[in-house]
């Protein structure tokens, strides 16, 4: 027997850089959060502490900011895609180059004249992101949203579920249903209209959420991912976590009150927790451009 | 010498709840956390561990759930306002009651067919917060917003300022000016318009953050306030924390570029913490009003 | 009606430090995180913008690495005490002074050879706090623990509690006590020995939790209270927060078994919050002691 | 082209689940959290709706509950095996199950009487984990820590690293080395001595970590996990994730001071991230062991 090297990377994390055009009377600005990861030969480093193959973490971190500043930010596609590629490209030993980009929105505030130039307000909850892998033969691009919560107030069954001698949940026809939606999607080529699909499946989704019937989670779940690859063929697959944040009706009979679905607790834990991916069935292979994301089958 | 038992409070925190308004074909949904803290005489729960004054605090969850059904929401300081006032009156060694709130507002989606009627998204950050005190004699009632990130790209300086040994900062007339807002703001007077008042003070203080050129950053903070004060009289007092979050320029002349005001790197940590309040000079004095309130002189 | 400036402070949070004694072969490592906060005369820089009052806050993180270097660190109640009087000494318009420090403790790692010299590993939670205000007349030391969870399994009641119509709960001769605790006691002098005595009223602590017989979380809070002012001359006053970290006894009967105090759900909210302070007969006042400390009556 | 369903898994997420084992004077407190995930042919749920295949996630979570009471816990490996098998056996649609559990440990509270019997204290930091796989063929198991600070104050280099003209970084002999430690390791078989394998485990990777002169942070991740190799032939691979958790030394010249590796800045972000795997040349298929963990390659 012999221990053996295997799968490894190594980079800089949450690397944060607000980049601000003033190009124009009304600032724009970009606010994000930037990990690379590098893969490669790096052997030596792990067996005999030899760096010589060895980028540091603090260049990547150099490299993401004079990027930014000699190029701009661009679609965060894009701008994962250049650091990416210029990572394989100039160092030997690198054969594949991860970027991951999160970002933060803001928004102009709105003043008694107008929208303002320079001021600028805030979303804490939902974010962009991207997750960008370049080897040596391909760019794989995966793209999405984080921490969006979405609740429906009618509209959502859950019945006709398998029973063991464990199962004592109710039948309901009317619940509530709320979630905090992680969704990814692989795009099938690396050099498209990254801004304008965004803003496009971002709609879809949320349109569909709030229009499907929902029978159960992964009905939702998975018609959300099919109105998406149904209505961009430049999406390859689509991947959704789910949880699903129970919120239970109080029951307020001990006080003589009715409780007719109108007031809920809603739980912190635990929480159902539904995943899924759905893709074409003529979609290129994922390669790598999954690998290490969190949280997806 | 003997042991006194002194200032003590007791009761639930983080009662989460929901309340949805079916009554209209377009439902209206409200979210928000109770806690409550009673003070009173509950010497002998300390003492010799009897409870007979003790209201137990699953009571007091109970309450918040049985009074949002029965007599629903309304603006959070009239729902804080109404379950102190229970507490002190049904309970006759609860002498004092004191009720937090923060609610976190939900948006309809937008659908092809218009905004739908009963599915929501939530921004996760920003938040209203109430925090009502009501004793023997009076009713204290405060309002505020949490959680709300604001930057300016320009239009502020920090220059002019004290030095001594320890002194490295440079001055600048123009940086980036970020913060977290943290306000809150007692009222006059215990039955108002809170509704108008609270969109018309949240309007004024982004309003002014955005509008004044700032030298200082307590100065920005002290126009916030005295615009509140000067709009409304029901205002009596205001308080505000406001982190400045660091937004440093990069330095990528060694990489043969400049950098101007382009790209910056925001830091967590350390951050500046500026706090202060503002008043009318014929304010009624506050009473237990700010009591346990976290964060303000 | 005029607007007034009211109590405000302004300082740097959270400077991370660590320092290492190299002294010895075996090295100490300290770990702390200290927020510094300024009053007195700030008026101009709120209503004018003028500065020329205030000490940049990166000058009192650099102050704070500066001292760290030029005298080392001590118990953190004695670091504290230097950094305040320092700053109202040197900076005519500081009249108080208030600087709060946690510190992380890390224990050196057992290997084969005995206990290693440099390596270390750091338990996350429980940590150890000081607030330290310096004014003109006097020094205010408040000592501290933070993060502590502590659990009886058994050795607590809660029954004779008061009713009303809203009280559903069951008295209860033997449930599970869980907490976190957050303690302060107020010291009655300023140059004392503060780490034997930070070990002696842990372990009261400890030890009081472990033996009291509880009828009421506020029995538990006020005795530990009281053995630490019966021991200690030197401590003033004593302010807990203990919330109520339920735990529910799970119904097993839908799937025939019994529960016989064995299997527990922990709850995250709501929970119980029991907040007290128990103090000497003869305490000095604690003047602007325990100024913006949160959660504290 | 026509959509396809791709993998898919839902569960219960973090059960949370404290058991009192009271057939002893002195008590046992077992504190985890349980999250299932169920992998099969629930094509019917997400295309139609139709939950007949569905075993709700309410009764996953029961029955936990009811196995915790029903047979203890035990090694939290051998409870996750015990619910994925009767997962896998008694759902015909299920034919995979995962089930993943923290635990964290508690200790008795020494009190002048000796050690309490029914008095905890708890570490909020490390925590041990487990994920357990089972399919119609075989077992998997994972065990693991995570949360684990770990600090060098020397023995650690940074030097012959790779350059580009990015690179401004200084080489080092002798740096601080921070992490906070996530370690998995898969064994060779499903039915082994768990507790005492752990523990062994354990103590190696932080012998190690203290023993090995560190060249570069991959040799010491490489070196931890090749000796739990070398020592335990019952483990097939260990996966590491260590970021690098800089700390800076202070510059205090502008003071006229010295910082003789002394005063060091801990920074939160950006961190390196270095993340590797080791295994037996001969090690058995992973086959879906390590689906869905995150941060690992």
């Amino acid at each position: 027997m012999a221990v053996v090297l295997g799968e490894n990377q190594y980079g800089k994390a949450e690397v944060r850089l607000v980049h601000i055009d003033r190009s124009t009377r009304a600032h724009r600005i970009r606010d994000i959060s930037v990990s690379s990861a590098l893969r490669g030969d790096f052997t030596s480093a792990h067996l005999d502490g030899d760096n010589s193959h060895v980028l540091p973490t603090d260049t990547q971190k150099n490299t993401v900011y004079a990027f930014a500043r000699d190029g701009g930010i661009g679609e965060i596609e894009e701008f994962g895609l250049r650091l990416a590629r210029h990572f394989v490209a100039s160092n030997v030993w690198t054969t594949s180059a991860r970027m991951e980009i999160v970002e933060h929105g803001w928004q102009r505030i709105s003043t008694t004249g107008g929208t303002a130039d320079h001021a600028f307000s805030r979303a804490a909850g939902e974010h962009r992101t991207a997750v960008v892998t370049v080897d040596r033969d391909r760019a794989h691009v995966i793209a999405g949203i984080g921490g969006l919560l979405l609740l429906k107030s009618t509209g959502s069954e859950f019945r006709g579920f398998a029973r063991d001698k464990y199962t004592t949940l109710a039948e309901t026809d009317d619940r509530v249903l709320a979630t905090e939606l992680t969704v990814r999607w692989r795009y099938a080529a690396a050099d498209i209209e990254y801004g304008s699909l965004f803003a496009s499946i971002r709609g879809i989704l949320l349109r569909t959420f709030a229009d499907v019937h929902s029978r159960a989670l992964q009905q939702t779940l998975y018609t959300m991912g099919r109105e998406v690859l149904a209505a961009h063929a430049d999406v390859a697959e689509i991947r959704m976590s789910m949880p699903n944040r129970h919120h239970f009706l109080v029951d307020l009979t001990p006080f003589g009150l009715d409780n007719p679905d109108i007031v809920y607790q809603p739980a912190d834990r635990p929480y159902g927790k539904i995943e899924g991916s759905m893709l074409r069935d003529d979609a290129p292979a994922p390669g790598p451009a999954w690998l290490t994301i969190p949280g997806f089958c």
